[in-house]
């Protein structure tokens, strides 16, 4: 069984985070590497949802996962029993991650041999929308138990998205969740930020959203060239 | 219909936190006030469990709600159709509330005149842990669809639990949670948290998390006296 790889993230000394998020964004252009930053809620799925989506991806390019938690490793144990190179990150707390911390990280993973790099940030709708963590596209997966109104109560969180992923629609049945609510609210803060309806546990919807991705991976790296 | 009083809180200035944090509980013991303060990631139905709990404790005794959001107002909405004395607080886009910001919340809630209030903190399983209220009850919410798991990664967030709630067991068949494998994960953080078993949806559970709480309101009570 593969070790998991923990890294210890420092905390950044840097006073201007959007600017070091713009550098590493040039030097991510360099290697032509797309990072892809990963937030929602605790519990709405990223990881099932990051582990579908590679599936897919990983037919056409190389594809590597960053963990971060505030601590343990199940996630990244579960990345690598996939075969898919992971490295669990430990924030020492931190509620969120900005560009130095994932500069830290795409460092070592080796990003330079990978040509896709997505990081599935702390579980958290607040922080982690306050700190440009480099990423190229930051994709927002909302589960359907969470509710329809969220982008009303955490609209910066929706307001970065460049993609909305609403992810458990085989539990709709169950809850009172409005598709369209949803989307107006979505478009209330991020008008060009397309959502997809997906299920983690089912599969359902994860071609079109891999689909999206690879569109729009490939456009960064035509732009970068 | 009753106007949403809507508060824009003001960032602390105050660099002891925790010393302020004890202050207040001292004010609150004077006027013979219990603060209990809810936590949960967003989504996990705080709103819905706290309304049914105000809904039995009202009979014992007077409640007010602090609805703490970055922004909207539809749970203070929600509160006040239902006749529960309500103030919407707004944090300024802050992740969590400390003791002076429920300092001035108590205040314009008139809080000596009720003897419960209820902060429904904002929606985020990191940050608000980091912050005391000032609250003598931390109550933590975690809804079935978040997964078992979630101790092992929000470990603060439990260790400061006085009680954990469980919501959302009317979907129980259709995710994967063991209530078993939770209460070992709460139990590592909090051995002495007890956990309730809940659906607000249904009511299920509501008199026996409705009777422990108003059990430690009435210690406490009888402790300040």
């Amino acid at each position: 069984m593969e070790e998991v790889r923990i890294i210890d993230l420092k905390e950044s000394i840097l006073a201007d985070n959007d600017a070091d998020a713009d550098k590493l964004r040039e030097e991510l252009a360099e290697e032509k590497t797309v990072y892809i930053n990963v937030m929602s809620s605790p519990g709405s799925g990223k990881t099932s949802t990051i582990l579908r989506l590679v599936e897919q991806l990983r037919l056409l390019c190389r594809v590597g996962v960053l963990e971060a938690d505030i601590d343990g490793d199940v996630d990244t144990r579960t990345m690598l029993d996939a075969g898919i190179p992971a490295v669990q990150l430990h924030t020492g707390g931190m509620c969120h991650l900005d560009a130095d911390m994932s500069r830290q990280a795409l460092r070592e993973i080796n990003s330079q041999d990978l040509d896709v790099v997505i990081l599935e940030n702390v579980g958290n709708l607040v922080c982690p929308a306050e700190f440009d963590t480099g990423a190229q596209i930051n994709l927002v997966i909302l589960s359907v138990p969470e509710g329809d109104d969220k982008p009303l109560k955490y609209p910066l969180m929706f307001t970065k998205a460049d993609v909305v992923v609403v992810n458990k629609i085989d539990a709709m049945e169950v809850f009172d969740f409005s598709p369209e609510k949803f989307k107006q609210n979505v478009a209330e803060c991020a008008p060009e930020a397309p959502v997809f309806m997906v299920s983690a546990a089912t599969g359902e919807g994860i071609i079109a959203l891999s689909e999206w991705i690879g569109e729009r991976v490939k456009e960064i790296l035509e732009y970068i060239d």
